[in-house]
Order: C-alpha cells, then sequence, then structure tokens
C-alpha cells in the first residue's frame, strides 16, 4: 500500500517545510529537502509499504531544453512550446536530471529495506502534452492535433521523450528506485488507433527495454482514463503492474483484466475525505475485488491537499487490519 | 446517420445567421431562428438522416430559476450557484421552457418525414454539475464533493432536475420529437458507487417513465467518459441505444455491449478534420465493428468549428457509399 502523491500538501510537515525552503521546482532541485519530503510519509505513516521520489514529470522536458517554471495557481509552464517550435532549436541539458539521481540515492540510504523505493517519470504521450502546448490543458486539443496534422513532427517529438525518458528511468534504477512507475495522466482523451500509436507502442518499447536492462525492477503503468482501453493496454504494454484511476469499477476490472496481472489502485481520493460509510465501502470493493490476484492498494488519483490527516490513518487501519 | 452539434459554427451559413441575431441565447430563444439553424445542415447535407433540435442543455437550471448567462470566449454561467444557495431560494418559471417547444413544432412541420427529429435534454448528474458550481469545471470538483458531503442537499437537486427534465422531454415529444437524447457530457469523472447513484439511477428512471410515457419513442444514451462502465450503463438504465464517445474502441464496444442495443457514434471529431487516411480507416473501423448490429453513424462528440466542409462531404460518402 502507498497512495499517490502521499509526499505532499496534506503534511503539515511538508507545507512548513516548503515554506521554508521556496517554490515547488525549488524543493525537486534541493535532493536534500527532495530527500526529506519523499521519506515524510513514511516517518508519519510507517504502515506504509513504499516511497515515490518526490519530483516531478516535467523534469524531462527541462532536461531536453525547455524552460520550466510553476505559476503559482496555475500550474507549470514550458517554453517556447512546441507548436511552432522544433526540437532541434532546444539545446539539450542532461545534467538537469542528476539531482534527481541524487534524491533517489539520499532516500534508498534511509529508507528501512523493508520498504520499497518507487521511481517514476510521465509516459511519452503525456510528457508530448505538455511540450506541445507548453501547459495543462482540458482535453490536449493542441498535442492531440498535431498528432493528426503533422505526425513525423509528433513522433519524433515523442521518439526523443521516450529516449530520454529511458535512460532516467535507467539511471533511477541505478541510483535505488526498486520499482517504476509510468504516469499516463492524460491517455484518456486519444481515440483507439491513437491510443494505439502514441500511448501503447511507445509504453510497450520502454517496459521492453527497461524489463531486459532490470529484470527484477517491476513497471507499473498508470494510463488515467483509459477506461474500455485497459485490457488492451495491459495485454500490448506488458508492464509489470496496472494502476487504476478512481473512475475504473474493481469488479470490472478484476473480469476484464489479464488474471494474474498485479493491480494497483483505486481509492476515490473524494471518498477518503468524505469518509465514514462511503470510504469503507469503497475500500472493501476494491479489496475485494483484487482478494484473489496481487493488490498494490492506491488511490486512483493524487491525495488532495485537503485531507484530513486522521482520515488516511483511518485508510490504512482499513486496508492493513484487512491482512 | 447525423452530427453532434451539426447545427452549429462550421456552417457559414449559421455563422451569418448567429452574427445577424446576436448571441448563443438569443438564438436559441428566438424559436424561428432556432428552427431554421436545426434545419440547416439537412438542407446542405440532405443525405443525413436526422434534425437534432438547436438549444441548450442549461435551458433547464434557467426554468429551474437560476440565470443563465453565456460569457464569450469562457462558456456558460449560471447564477445563483447552488453551492451556498438552495433549490428553495430559486423561483421557478417553466414558461421559460416554451419557446423551445415553438422551435420543435417549427421544426417538425418543416421537415422531411423520412428524416427523425431529435429532441434533447442533459442528465440530471451534468445539469447538476453546472447548477451546483455555476459553471463548467475541469473535473466537476464542487458536485463531486458535495455528492460526498451533503448527499441530502445534493440528492434534491437532482431529483428537482430529473422531475423537470422529465416533463421537459415529454412535452418535446409531444410537440414532435421522435427520438431522445440524454447528454450525460460529465458522468466521466464519477467512481463506480457514484456512477450508480448519480447517473445509473436517475437515468433508469427517466427512461422507464419515458417509455411507459411514449413507447415508440426511443431514448439514446451519451455518458461521455464512462469507458469501462458502459455495459453496466446499458444494462442498468435500459436506454434504448447508446451513444459512444470517440475514445472508446468500436471493436471493444461491439464485444462488450449487449447484442442487440443499437449503438450510435462514433468517430473523432478530430479524424475528421484530418481527412485522408485517418478518417477513411477511423470510419471503416466503426463500421466494421457494428455492421451486424443496428448503427446511428455519429462522431463522437460534437463537430468542430473549423472543420471544413468538404470533410464532411467526403465522410458522408464514405458513411453513406457503404449502405
Amino acid at each position: 500500500m502507498w497512495m499517490m502523491r502521499q509526499a505532499g500538501r496534506y503534511l503539515p510537515e511538508y507545507r512548513e517545510l516548503r515554506a521554508e525552503k521556496g517554490g515547488f521546482l525549488d524543493l525537486v532541485y534541493d535532493s536534500e529537502a527532495a530527500a526529506e519530503i519523499t521519506l515524510q510519509p513514511l516517518k508519519r505513516f510507517p504502515e506504509l509499504d513504499a516511497a515515490i521520489l518526490f519530483s516531478d514529470i516535467l523534469i524531462v522536458p527541462f532536461a531536453i531544453g525547455q524552460n520550466l517554471t510553476f505559476v503559482t495557481g496555475e500550474g507549470p509552464r514550458l517554453t517556447p512550446t512546441l507548436l511552432k517550435d522544433d526540437l532541434d532549436e532546444l539545446t539539450a541539458y542532461p545534467a538537469r536530471l542528476d539531482p534527481i539521481y541524487d534524491t533517489v540515492r539520499k532516500v534508498k540510504a534511509a529508507l528501512p529495506p523493508s520498504m520499497t523505493l518507487i521511481g517514476f517519470a510521465g509516459s511519452p504521450w503525456t510528457v508530448a502534452t505538455y511540450m506541445v502546448a507548453g501547459q495543462g490543458s482540458r482535453d490536449q486539443a493542441e498535442a492531440r492535433r498535431m498528432a493528426y496534422s503533422d505526425p513525423a513532427k509528433f513522433g519524433a517529438i515523442v521518439e526523443r521523450i521516450e529516449e530520454v525518458t529511458l535512460g532516467y528511468l535507467s539511471a533511477q534504477v541505478k541510483a535505488g528506485a526498486e520499482a517504476l512507475q509510468l504516469f499516463d495522466s492524460w491517455s484518456g482523451s486519444l481515440s483507439p488507433a491513437q491510443f494505439e500509436r502514441w500511448v501503447i507502442a511507445p509504453t510497450a518499447r520502454l517496459v521492453s527495454e527497461l524489463n531486459k536492462r532490470h529484470p527484477t525492477v517491476p513497471i507499473i503503468g498508470f494510463p488515467k482514463g483509459a477506461g474500455g482501453k485497459l485490457a488492451a493496454y495491459a495485454r500490448e504494454t506488458r508492464v509489470n503492474a496496472l494502476g487504476l484511476d478512481e473512475t475504473v469499477d474493481p469488479v470490472w476490472a478484476a473480469k476484464e483484466l489479464p488474471e494474474k496481472l498485479p493491480i494497483q489502485g483505486n481509492l476515490d481520493p473524494l471518498a477518503l475525505i468524505a469518509g465514514g460509510e462511503p470510504l469503507e465501502e469503497a475500500v472493501r470493493r476494491t479489496l475485494d475485488a483484487f482478494a484473489t490476484r496481487p493488490h498494490i492498494f492506491n488511490l486512483g488519483h493524487g491525495i488532495l491537499k485537503d485531507t484530513p490527516i486522521a482520515q488516511v490513518e483511518r485508510l490504512i487501519a482499513l486496508v492493513k487490519g484487512d491482512e
């Protein structure tokens, strides 16, 4: 059991450190602070089974040469966007990834051996949506349009991300990561043919190469919003575990997905805030559905910043009390 | 075959009428103009099989007593929101629905008998997300939170919408509508238990009552983003036809959904803009998947305003040439 965004704003100790140290990106690049933040939820909730590296999926575009800033209340900005500019006008700075490996090493050194250290990256499709538009967007319209209108250019962007991501994840493993998650936050907006081309194909190549290089390190794919395409994703990417978002019915998923595939997920973060009956019912539904296969309990999305600590304690008791 | 938002901004004759007559809501409330707009795509593309009423799903909150405005470039605004205010502080104005029935009557009188007139409304859940937040939102957070934190208040809102919608759709049938579509644009963000409670249950009650009152009028349910929950939606709501958004793989859907259920959809509106090979391939995939069951060809989402007319002509030739 772990929780997406478990090192984050719902924790008073995180808010304190952040107020002291400055912006989000400052924290990510201060490997001392990033390691401390990664470890905060494990200190508070020692029943959790894994640490997830405190970082951001947009470190990869930053290393490819875009400028990265976080605008308070509005989210990330990447410049120049790739709507007009081309990839080869960017100067790559691979050294921008180095502080992240320092964080991994520091966390690994401090983490009890019973806890797993999870590294991560964004999937090529999701990272490309940000690189093209320069920011998050409601339905990834810019990237989806470029994927149709200029598949050569869009394919080159995806390929470059894939190549950098492969090196990045591999280096995280060498620094101490014991499992890897691929966040595909925007996989939900694609038609089936585009999903096959831009989500499944690059993910399958990454999984195949990473499994070859690091056979003991499982890759968790998390294609948010994939809905009815989850089974195809699982079958064709050959991810070693599959993360489900909170909109997926676990009963349906248990029936639909390959029988022995480990599943991760998928409590509604709003049910965690609600507590009481809705929380207990949702936890029960997920635990029961995946009782007969390997199951990593998690939320279906990042924990929300106004989640009461007492509710998290209640959740852990519900899940761990069940074992 | 018809196209969602077929009476809209991609048509020069629509843009012309709109420039002349004023804002979107002025057009909806001018039943002369609304009828003309409804008929525009049928005049231009006489191969289409159906007209869809030119109107908006937020007419129902307007009739329930919220003020409705459309802010250019930002979308609709409803005031007061129901975040703080209660339903019983609103004064209902059922007469605000009357001009819509006038439009239906005018279209029906002018429409060739071979063409079907489709009326519509938003589903209670989707309409409630707007009534609570006062506007569209990225992930319907306000409504989803209220649904957990104050299910009594949220349930009362949904019930009122359901009641008004039942009368509204029934009156559309009496005015001449021959089929009805329930747009559930925001059904994709709900966890399975919340989906059952707020999407499936109210929809099932509406379908049951409308089918009882108007046994020859099919109800098309369109739960956008329902993904892996589509089969449960079809089975439990007993809609007479099911609309699929463009992210659903038709091959998967044909296998997963009840065998005799008529399917509507689901071309990616971006594939229509792209044209060429991607368009032909996507059309073929959809037509082939649903070849052995009743199939209403449509897009998976509204036609985009920059869609070239020539591409629409090409699409119609591809679909109708196949018959």
